[in-house]
């Protein structure tokens, strides 16, 4: 068996061809524009609540709280640049985890830029938020947080549900939007949006299965926003609708969602190998407290081998792994979220993260790790480390 | 022949399955993350990149001035909201014209909201801008300007090259940013954007035969966006790369350029028994200067059957028309782009959308005709017009 070993999911999965396959014929039979409102624009309208529902349910909200959108990103975006219509910036507050997704940092950033007062929050060296931290930020000037639900470096669940109760106890907490970014959670934990009391809350389904170029945002109530248009998606995202894209996405969602809890054969494997390895883990605490993880992803690093250089190693032998996020590739910020939880540059550099899947075959991750440990002792003898 | 008799190209065409299919054997094939740097991220770029620049050889521009987005309607945003970066918004002026698509009326009320300063100019009653007029909003504090190319109502062909030639020739002309709304008029009119010296243009593939949820911005020179994270795109919009869509796209626009020029059989017939049938043309030129139109598209009324019966009735014989565009079906300025052409509310009311294909079979128009015909003469029998 030669490849390929495929452990870059949480830079995007393995598309389901038969979901590909299903929502490409539902978009050719119901090509209409949702919109126009003669029979076939109604048939199409009908189809896209057909799904709009099927995502409520097996995320157990209202139909009316589901919006498709063009992706994550854009959604991250659409709920924190929406900050740019307020008229006082300066008595707008954000409060941030330091680790967050470029799509969401990066609108941050925007935000800084307009006025706002931005506040972040840094976790341990365990790479979680601590509750009391966040909390600790909140002022009576803070009008949104936002917090990644799964780290997509480290894996590292954080406390979102605590740092929620958290807010919602304080006189304005109520007042404060609440936004979470689910993408790395949505299939690794158990998610259930009616008991987490956020205000908004993003996944994209490519991460899970589904296609590219779309996203899915539960949204409680509406909100103003700055993608008006058409009138699409209960006036908060304008566009003709995508039914191919959210077909795909109801479709792995709730192939992903019907689960039962995850075995962790895969992730046990790979910590105990890694461990006889003398892999350094990151943060240290991931094979210590593997509960406190997702467990689908693992970051480690064998310094002084670059990350970049193993990666490239493993891909000659078709074993495909991140370094850190691949949104992050091109960006000065690339290490951000290692060096946040207090891991040094120099060792943040060395840094791969395999992340796989329920269906990956175990032989797969066998087969992977035999390799990597092929490489690591060759590489032991060149660079004598 | 029983239908269905599609005329609702102006709201989505009807999709190329061959394309369809292949896009999405090319985006199984080539699953992977772009942004990803090992060899499967590398040959899924490799293909992105591929894309792009057979986009920019079918539009002859440069590869580099070729942005994907999530649609047309993300492309206009993205190039007008992004003045809400500007520290100063009560000196920036902006030119458009009244009938813009609401993608840009939206976000250009967005603009105002901010404090931005909308001038906002009228075509006449033929449905076309004046250059003169266009010109005479322009102000030394204008920073940007919008025009729609062919409107998606009326199909007026707007005079884009005379008004960028006239703006280019002002002391500040090459300061200001000119957009072009391209939307309606790839496939329609003669499209060559190296001749047209505007700043930045956005098509739509579902317009064309292309899948929905994806769009192509021409950007001549790179320009601060909203649209920030992982740096995809020249760092112009966020977001993994959908290859479905853009593959798709890239395909459709190539089929629909490599056209020869359209014949004007399907509206010669149309405009000939519309006449006949007494039809009121919306605006009246529509059928004295048809060389002013785009002929894939004929806005026309019989007053006082309003626009929504008369699609009504066609719809339930299988013929399947708009009345304005889809894209404000919900709004309450729905008749903006015919009424600001000075056409009365009462007769706006009445409008109804023919909108065509090269491809779409003369047999169809033959079929549609007739129908329209029957229900014209039985519905004048009954209200008495």
């Amino acid at each position: 068996m030669s490849g390929p070993f495929y452990f870059d999911y949480a830079a995007t999965g393995i598309p389901d061809a038969e979901i590909a396959h299903s929502a490409l014929e539902e978009s050719l039979a119901y090509f209409a524009n949702p919109s126009s409102t003669h029979h076939l624009g109604k048939a199409a309208q009908q189809r896209l609540e057909h799904w709009r529902a099927r995502a409520a349910k097996t995320l157990n909200v209202q139909r009316e709280q589901i919006i498709f959108t063009g992706g994550a990103t854009e959604a991250n975006q659409m709920i924190l640049l929406r900050l740019l219509l307020n008229k006082d910036p300066g008595n707008t507050h954000i409060v941030a985890a330091g680790f967050e997704h470029a799509s969401v940092h990066e609108s941050l950033l925007t935000l800084k830029h307009a006025g706002c007062k931005l506040l972040w929050v840094n976790p341990g060296n365990d790479g979680c938020i601590c509750p009391k931290d966040f909390l600790a930020q909140i002022t009576p000037k803070t009008r949104l947080v936002t917090l990644m639900m799964v780290n997509n470096e480290t894996g590292a669940i954080q406390p979102a549900a605590q740092v929620i109760q958290n807010i919602r106890s304080l006189p304005h907490g109520n007042h404060i939007h609440v936004h979470i970014d689910a993408v790395q959670a949505i299939g690794r934990i158990h998610l259930n949006l009616h008991d987490l009391d956020c205000d908004s809350l993003c996944l994209s389904a490519h991460k899970i299965g589904g296609p590219k170029g779309i996203g899915l945002l539960y949204l409680k109530n509406p909100v103003p926003t700055l993608l008006k248009g058409g009138g699409q998606e209960n006036d908060m995202r304008a566009g003709t609708e995508n039914l191919f894209g959210i077909c795909g996405c109801v479709l792995a969602l709730e192939k992903i969602q019907q689960r039962h809890a995850q075995s962790r054969s895969h992730e046990q494997l790979w910590l105990s190998r890694l461990k006889d390895m003398g892999a350094t883990f990151l943060p240290a605490d991931r094979a210590i407290h593997p509960e406190n993880f997702s467990q689908g992803i693992i970051a480690f690093a064998f310094p002084p081998l670059p990350g970049e250089v193993l990666m490239r190693l493993l891909s000659d032998r078709h074993v495909y792994v991140g370094t850190g996020s691949a949104c992050g590739q091109n960006k000065k910020d690339r290490l951000r979220a290692l060096t946040c939880i207090g891991i040094a540059d120099k060792i943040a550099q060395c840094a791969v993260r395999v992340s796989f899947h329920e269906d990956t075959p175990l032989e797969h991750s066998l087969q992977a790790l035999d390799i990597l440990e092929e490489i690591i002792s060759d590489q032991r003898k060149i660079l004598n480390f």
